[in-house]
């Protein structure tokens, strides 16, 4: 059986690193984990008043998305030493909405950052905030992208082989950890 | 001379208990001090490929509000464990303009919630961010409102004499360390 | 068979109100499960020089004690707004023992504080660390005790229902965790 | 006047990196500064029952060289992603001494590691730590050095450009730091 990930990337930017990232990693999973990307770019700011009137179309595409995906996995930008705005305003939304896809879910979590420190200061609030949701994070390998913009190529293309070994050892866990949490008979 | 505080609430929500603190707190300055509130509701999803053809109205409104201000007041909702969305995206879009106006600007943090904690599991991210754009932050006392439903009124004031007492000690320790930031003859 | 819980609080004053609440964690524990509680006070402050002459006794006995229980409960004191020293110097000693015990470790965390916050501003730099070293921490339900002193009568018997209730379901919900991450035939 | 900043080391090793890095920063204070470096490694693990019995005379030196120095830097070895057990243990000590030393004091962040991140993943929870006992951290510019064993020589000297030229930076604005938050005649 396929196991479908659903990626998020924390940038809506089109040539985004991070976007980049996540279909380097859909490149290199395990036969029998098929990766879709999600795409949220309109989803509203939140606003409980609106929430009132209704939860918003788009929101309710990313909350079904992530309720069928087996997994989700996450490309962070590191925006001011934090996860990017656009992200937790998703995340924000999708909390909000029942049933609340994330509870139980299996997540892992890549970051890439053009600066030195490859997310490394965010990394752990995005984790935080995930199990605020009661969703299950993958701990170990992690993947810390730094100094992206020199390990892609013109084409977007991930270039860089440890950074490419690093993805392909975190996608084997993550498909590990998967199945590890998976209903037994 | 008057010190003019910019209020930023990190709810946009209409009876937010956030922007009703602030409210409470622009009551209970001292002399010489005065509130206004933003207003930043309008700013769009940051998106670099948006910001590549011109930063929006919005947020240059915003920018240049922070600017002339002597201090900034957060009034932060805790989302799942951290900041919100529309708060961090707000930031986002306004640590990439220019001049980056929180470089050396005073501010101050209050957090408001419903449950019992009070935001006590995201100020310091807050902190956190508004210290990578060179925001200097008020570290004592802190106000943390907790059970914030229970502390106002049906119009929106705040009626709990031990929260009014912290935010007045704060905004009286804010003047002071305005003050003395302030350059030198 | 019994599930071994090896309970670890990060305070070693003898009316501990963390190690309180480990012990009414241990009286409220489903069948199957039992606790001992570590006893680590002899641990040295870490210094690199002195694990280059050898793993001291004290450490190597937590170790044994950690690799040999089926999970590990932390009763974490807030100190400073972050984890008590004496936990983190126990924690970095053990990190550096080989086989390092808390690889693939279900864990869990409590904290239990005298004032109004109740831990909220470091359990998650605890879940954090944790994490470092590749422990397997339960999500939810959360433990944060408040107002401790009140909880608790003078004979050190945990007294607050709503407390006893939700480290009640905790440890249901950690044996389930443990058992879940066990090794399938 | 001379500025008398103490430099506290969160390993006490004896070839740290991270005292090694204080060395260098007290090699290019601006004139006017001069470093002196605590010596704590016989503060014992902090314990209530011991503290009810008097506070350790080693603790109370640690006290006061914090107290009659005018600024305090640090240099913070990172374990599992957060501070020495070792530095926050002494932490906590001082904490609980009257007058509490850190309460005003300007300080500094130094951290060094051997690894990628260069301490990224918990120098915000040392100044989180700090804000807890009203210590008025400098914001920027912000000292991280990574891969810490190619910087420094056999001799334990500093011999990495750029690393130098950003502590440089960092004791400049140190300075200006402690002098703008002098009292004011």
């Amino acid at each position: 059986m396929t196991l479908k990930i659903l990626g998020i990337s924390g940038s809506l930017r089109e040539k985004s690193v991070n976007t980049r990232a996540l279909r380097a990693a859909g490149a290199v999973m395990p036969a029998g984990m098929q990766l879709e990307i999600a795409d949220y770019g309109d989803v509203p700011l939140y606003n409980q008043d609106l929430q009132d009137r209704g939860i918003p179309p788009a929101v309710e595409r990313l909350r079904a998305a992530i309720e069928s995906a087996d997994g989700v996995l996450f490309a962070s930008p590191e925006y001011n030493f934090s996860i990017s705005g656009v992200l937790k305003n998703a995340i924000d939304w999708v909390s909000r909405t029942s049933p609340q896809p994330f509870k139980g879910k299996p997540v892992a979590i890549m970051s890439a950052t053009s600066g030195l420190w490859g997310g490394a200061r965010h990394q752990y609030e995005l984790r935080k905030i995930l199990g605020s949701m009661d969703a299950l994070a993958l701990v170990k390998p992690e993947v810390l992208i730094n100094l992206a913009l020199t390990k892609f190529d013109a084409d977007g293309q991930l270039t860089d082989a440890n950074t490419l070994k690093t993805i392909t050892d975190q996608m084997a866990a993550f498909r590990d950890w998967i199945v590890r949490l998976q209903p037994r008979d």
